[in-house]
């Protein structure tokens, strides 16, 4: 299958322009209107205040403790621990191995505006949800999933988007996510250089798959200067576009961080064989099993916290 | 010596009030208004932003980077390096080794305002510059500076100020400092051991005077949750009280950071023997030689730029 979008190939880093559209769907397509659209479009992503209400995020997060507690003694690469420590930081996979999560994942409320941006019937290429608590909150270094997605995992064409449900109310003091606006518009091809298993590999000083300075400047440039940040209030739900440039920095505050993540993508974007010698990240990871369209369904979340 | 802030001592760290006032000025005694000084009484700090104009800032960075090239084959500790590289990122005691800072640091625009903070004559206990390139800027996790000042230096009581010369743009991401307001009110008494040559020290999984995450919440919890940045534009100054809790977050953001830092002290509030058995800390770090009060002086900064 043709590489679109070649990425640690070469030894010197460029920048290429986006291939594929950003916005696949238009305002008949879905909940979102044009301005709405039109912002995600031009920034690449978009942050929608309290789409879940004060009780549904309380069930949210009683959900969240749960399931961490229940895999309390799972032994699992899905379950993540901390370094050095028992406490689990995020499970992979939850709209497979938890009812509720799955039933989250189908919620219309999020997959509609997923296939309105995507323009198509959309699955899950990945969930998790993560618990990240204060003081030691650590920094994520600047990346767009989709050279990640494409290279390690084979994903085809920019036709992907995220969608992070903000279980903590996020400020601009606890390490909140950072977007290049416009950056989706462009594609970093990395340094050459990718050691097998490197979802494995801790952190070391030089990182493959790690954009440039010069292309993170030149990204800001464009973008006159901005860098904007997901802050706001617990509820909230940011959907970001595969290919926007975003990391986050530590966060020494007491305000832990909690949210739930799902990967939504286009079902003819099924990932192939990464577009590198590397062997296919593990299931969890990048799912490739009984690929399925997601049917839109209502979710009473509150209907839970009565009987609870 | 009566030890006042006793920290370090015993296993279990704790809270306890201030013995000082956080004010010792008034008005009358110099260039703040009462609404500032009111301000800093209740915060902890005051931004005042754009104290030196576009030109000045143009003239107060060549002249860092300046110090910093003339410094670049000196081997000495109070020229600190890039851990790693050859690059420099602080030089301390400038207020002693070259002239344009000696003659900042006795500039009237900042000691008055020092003096009027102390309610008294005024001396530099440390000076620095430092540059922070982007990308890679390093979290600094929350601390009082006293709490070292006087367990490490022999500080003996609450009365010295720190000035924060910015001379670029602090965003909300590229690692503002950030401070609990209030929380010079309280003293962190710290849990004991303390590591002689602690300051040369690299970094270790177990700090010794680090504040707790207890400790650390109740302060957040009395300032109603409020974490307050020094963000704004270059040429603003920042006085922060000796005790305020602040730290920073890392800068991963292309934007660089650089600041002039002088540490006023009240002239009877010299360095003693260290509240502890440490060896006292280097004189670059702590001044205790030839001190006398600083007369301050008008400084035309921008002369200097019409000479280059």
């Amino acid at each position: 299958m043709k590489d679109f979008y070649p990425s640690r190939v070469n030894p010197e880093p460029s920048i290429m322009e986006r291939k594929d559209p950003v916005l696949y769907g238009s305002q008949s397509d879905g909940p979102l209107n044009n301005t709405e659209l039109d912002f995600y479009k031009q920034n690449g992503y978009i942050f929608l205040e309290k789409m879940f209400t004060d009780d549904e995020v309380d069930v949210l997060r009683k959900e969240l403790d749960q399931t961490m507690n229940d895999h309390k003694s799972v032994e699992r690469p899905d379950v993540v621990r901390e370094q050095g420590s028992d406490e689990i930081r995020s499970i992979f996979d939850v709209h497979k191995n938890t009812e509720f999560f799955q039933k989250l994942s189908s919620h219309e409320r999020l997959v509609n505006i997923a296939r309105q941006l995507l323009g198509d019937d959309v699955y899950i290429n990945q969930s998790r949800i993560n618990f990240k608590p204060g003081f030691k909150g650590k920094e994520f270094y600047w990346h767009s999933d989709f050279e990640t997605w494409h290279v390690e995992d084979g994903m085809p064409r920019m036709r992907a988007v995220s969608c992070s449900i903000i279980l903590t109310d996020n400020y601009e003091y606890n390490g909140p996510l950072m977007l290049i606006p416009g950056s989706q518009n462009y594609y970093v091809q990395c340094a050459s250089g990718t050691p097998d298993s490197h979802f494995e590999q801790s952190l070391k000083k030089q990182e493959f798959g790690t954009p440039d300075n010069e292309s993170l400047k030149w990204l800001v440039d464009q973008s006159g200067g901005r860098i904007d940040r997901a802050t706001g209030p617990a509820g909230s739900v940011l959907f970001f576009e595969s290919n926007i440039m975003h990391g986050s920095s530590g966060n020494i505050s007491p305000f832990p961080r909690s949210n739930v993540f799902f990967v939504f993508n286009s079902i003819q974007n099924k990932l192939e064989k990464p577009f590198s010698d590397l062997t296919p990240r593990p299931e969890f990871l990048a799912n490739r099993e009984n690929i399925k369209p997601i049917q839109p369904k209502p979710f009473d979340l509150t209907k839970k916290l009565i009987q609870s």
